[in-house]
């Protein structure tokens, strides 16, 4: 007799990720999921996104931290609802928390939902929340060698944003390598080189972002 | 009669961490555990350290990474023995790891182990590696607000490395704020401002942790 194999649908993580993204779906909410180490611009993408949809989509943003609840209220200053989780010592969010925040959101009267992970290069690309796109950022100050590193984050994400693009002059980041190394390990990856600082590319990154949605809210 | 409370003294990590602190005292050994986001210098740092201080004591490095090995190949350029751990998807070093590689070291022949944790600002600050300095380092281009929302790195470090500070003039990050908060978080911290990259402020630093390992190694 053959023995069936029942790989990861015991994993609790996973069940409530598929739960939230059932919820999203038959609401069409579109949810991104934003990962990065510490500083890497987390918050500065999040309300560059929210400048560039905002005013065509109704937004709400879930943020995650350890402690403290500065980002949040970065957010809630344009007056888009924010929810502050704290995971009390734990580096990540689980999809468990997103959905309690979900629910408190009310999903029926949302179009798009932005999470900001904990700053954390590591355990946030091991747990799905439900979201529709991974979306990473690497800070050029942190240098091209981190994919070798990291390398779970770099496969599990849908975009990479390299973001800091201004300071490059004053490091030695070699855009062509990271992309190469990136590229290689995981082949549908789409790259923007952003500076939220100046502005630089983050235009084409919001075209594109706005195009998925439409995409997803069209079915 | 009395109910004995005994604490933290069944945690597995503490008790090998003491057992490594045990084993470097022993010798004289001074072990510090370099900790920071990913990309924040912790390899500049130590190659920094061991310019300062290798022609006077014989040092080794203990690299931890996910995967990889492209630090421990920088460090062992400069001819200084590197052995990599590479904790395989976990986020921090643990002091069992710590352990196999000082045994493997050979500490009866060291002065000085480096560690080289894994770039991570949350879940090493959690565990007792052995070591006689724990060292943090903040990168100019994380900004001033990390502290807040990583209060237990803040707070558990005796060593704050403010790195990359050629990059103040690009972003808008605040230095007596930074202070301001980590002191009254953790009292006993020592702040440098250092840039590895033009050498400003690293003879401080470097002057300062010579002190500290001659006081050890009076004993």
């Amino acid at each position: 007799m053959e023995v069936e194999v029942l790989e990861g649908i015991f994993d609790a993580n996973e069940i409530i990720a598929a739960e939230n993204r059932r919820l999203l779906d038959e609401h069409g909410v579109f949810m991104m999921n934003i990962m990065s180490s510490p500083g890497a611009g987390k918050t500065s993408v999040i309300l560059a996104i929210l400048e560039g949809i905002s005013k065509e989509y109704s937004c709400a943003v879930i943020e995650g931290d350890i402690a403290g609840k500065v980002d949040s209220e970065r957010i809630a200053e344009t007056g888009v609802p924010a929810i502050q989780i704290n995971t009390g010592g734990s580096c990540h969010l689980e999809a468990k928390q997103v959905n309690t925040a979900l629910k408190r959101l009310k999903v029926d009267d949302l179009d798009v939902v932005i999470v900001e992970n904990v700053g954390n290069l590591v355990c946030p690309a091991e747990f799905k929340l439900g979201e529709d796109l991974k979306v990473m950022i690497l800070s050029v100050a942190e240098g091209h060698d981190k994919p070798h590193k990291y390398p779970l984050m770099f496969s599990e994400s849908d975009i990479l944003l390299v973001n800091k693009i201004d300071m490059i002059p004053l490091t030695d980041f070699d855009m062509a390598k990271l992309k190469e190394t990136v590229t290689r390990m995981n082949p549908r990856v789409k790259i923007f080189e952003i500076s939220c600082r100046t502005k630089e590319g983050v235009g084409e990154w919001i075209a594109f972002l706005k195009n998925v949605i439409a995409e997803k809210r069209k079915k």
